[in-house]
């Protein structure tokens, strides 16, 4: 049995994003939990209630019992941590456990902040022009993103750790999910299709697509 | 003593990079390492020696005897599991760990990608237009970055995590040394500002200064 977090975590997150990484993860660890879904189109993440969750207005947050916890990297190595029977991560081995930190580090700073190119060129520039510009290399910055996850990270599999899924393995998939909308096509790299249709047939994947489908209902 | 590191561990690193935060925490921990570094002004970095070392051609990289990692967040965690001793992270708290990695999230995610517009615009747009758009908007970027720091992380002090020094620190550091270089007046940021002063006068900030500048002759 998985140990029971009372009150419940509450994890704030939106449809399309990152944060679904956090919630495959809660549910691979059987962490109790409840959602709140930012309406992004409404702006309501720079609304004064959510900033008063995370300052920053992103998701996901994680409100736990002690307080707040933001950022994806961090999260999934504090519920990783927080149910070790679930044995996300490789806990007692330091080379190993780094390895899975460059992998969810390279995802956050690296593929993470090419996709954001498309949609948030207005982070780093302040003319259309230069957002335009921005979105016009986001293909070809993604596809070298998968490159390497395909020869540096997949090539013993089936998860990126190899023989066991960890943390790592929700990450990825979340963010191989936007190719397509990336005008990535995943059939260019097998390993990393191969993956995600992995983790689509887990039932952790399908409970939490449920459980977003119902909250956005 | 600290857990001797046989045959010693070698950080490829080049000087004014974040690789310094892991050259700090290397000395912070009394491990046992050597320097490489690796020369960007004539684009070592982009050799085949150097790509052999680390695909993605980038500094950091530590060569361990079991293998390179690469990703600051990842080495700083990696050193601090490593030389348990040094007390570099609060390993046995699981939400002051996440937190922990929270700010080093921040830090690569945000803040570094923050300041890399200034210069590697190539990186995300192929036009000199919006190298220099988004070379406009850095010292902003990074002043927003500063009055987040200070107010959500620095209010209890001396350190990133309060009354105990850890990995955050040396990276924190480093990043603050670009603020001059990106346009922002530390002085603004007066807790950020005490933080580098303090982190100055460490023999462990002083060791890797007196290293690095030896190594570059």
């Amino acid at each position: 049995m998985a140990t029971p977090t009372f009150p419940p975590w509450t994890l704030y997150l939106a449809e399309g994003t990152c944060a679904q990484a956090v919630h495959i993860a809660l549910i691979d660890a059987g962490a109790e939990h409840q959602l709140r879904s930012v309406d992004f189109a409404a702006g309501e993440q720079r609304g004064a209630a959510y900033l008063a969750v995370n300052p920053r207005g992103r998701v996901p947050a994680l409100v736990t019992h002690r307080g707040t916890l933001t950022e994806v990297p961090a999260l999934l190595l504090f519920i990783a941590q927080s149910f070790p029977a679930a044995r996300l991560a490789p806990w007692d081995d330091p080379f190993q456990l780094a390895r899975l930190q460059e992998f969810n580090s390279y995802l956050c700073a690296t593929v993470h902040v090419a996709h954001a190119h498309k949609r948030r060129g207005a982070r780093w520039a302040d003319d259309a022009a230069a957002h335009e510009a921005m979105r016009r290399k986001v293909p070809a910055n993604m596809a070298e993103c998968c490159a390497r996850i395909e020869t540096e990270w997949l090539h013993d599999g089936p998860w990126v750790m190899g023989a066991d899924y960890t943390i790592a393995d929700p990450y990825l998939f979340t963010l191989a999910e936007w190719l397509e909308g990336d005008e990535v096509d995943p059939s260019a790299f097998p390993r990393l299709l191969a993956h995600r249709t992995r983790m689509q047939a887990r039932a952790s994947v399908r409970a939490a697509k449920a459980a977003m489908a119902a909250l956005a209902g």
